[in-house]
């Protein structure tokens, strides 16, 4: 797929067939992930396959109870991992977050791409989801998503403009 | 460009030619940039755009000395806003540096696309990029990149395998 179809194409998805996901397009996505780039190539990040219902039932529960993640096939939970990442950002944070989260942006373009859908979790408790997948304390669990065949083509949701998202040669 | 493509094919760009960049495309990249996804769509970043040689200079400064920031003839220094972001995502941090993060890695894949180069750079000092833009306390600086024409064709770089990237069922 065209790589500005894919952009302004990919949907936040809330509700999945039962189809399961075919293994070689599930190594699709994930190979699109892992060429994300990182900060000296340090790639301090990992991603979590989860498929088995007992397992996507409790990670509904650590999601606050969204339902909609356990409806899909495949649930993939990111983690970042400070101690392999490049400490100083801007001089400031750690960059695991920026790694991981290149590398779902690059997952769920590639998701849409083969014509599955994804939606990106941010609303769930980190100390829960470590627990179900036995997460060790020093890994940081960035984001989840669902993986599945949408069974809803949502509408585009609006974008600022550009002029108020683009600022010239100074702040103010 | 096809979307695969693209993620394969993009490289971290050390030279630039000094040929201008189109108005269209960089519309195009920052475009890219503005539909990315970000928690509760609160996109809660900012994309500065500068061209003017001094300020270039002033930004290398602050990139530590790296000089071939300025050798493009555009360089982005793109911005998260935590009072405009979703505030605890797995309960624990704000959206700001992942949504900023989503919208760079748009803009990185579509200016390769359009035949630019980008490169992410994470070594510089926030407050001496705060100084020179005159960036507000309030407001984080993410990361920045030059764009303009590769005047390089860098090898890829390796990556990981899949098998240490990603994790079945559970971490351990």
């Amino acid at each position: 797929m065209d790589l500005m179809d894919a952009i302004k194409g990919r949907r936040s998805i809330r509700r999945y067939k039962a189809t399961p996901v075919p293994d070689d397009l599930l190594r699709e996505v994930l190979t699109a992930a892992r060429h994300a780039p990182s900060a000296d190539n340090a790639q301090p990040w990992r991603i979590l396959v989860i498929r088995d219902e007992d397992t996507k039932r409790k990670l509904v529960a650590a999601a606050n109870g969204q339902k909609f993640i356990a409806q899909a096939p495949v649930v993939l939970v990111i983690c970042g991992i400070p101690d392999e990442a490049f400490p100083t950002v801007g001089g400031y944070m750690s960059s695991h977050v920026i790694d991981a989260s290149i590398a779902i942006d690059h997952l769920t373009l590639m998701a849409h791409a083969v014509g599955l859908g994804t939606c990106w979790i941010a609303w769930f408790k980190e100390d829960n989801v470590r627990e179900v997948l036995s997460i060790p304390e020093d890994v940081r669990v960035i984001a989840m998503t669902p993986l599945g065949y949408p069974d809803e083509i949502p509408e585009r949701i609006p974008r600022k403009n550009l002029e108020d998202l683009v600022i010239y040669d100074r702040y103010q």
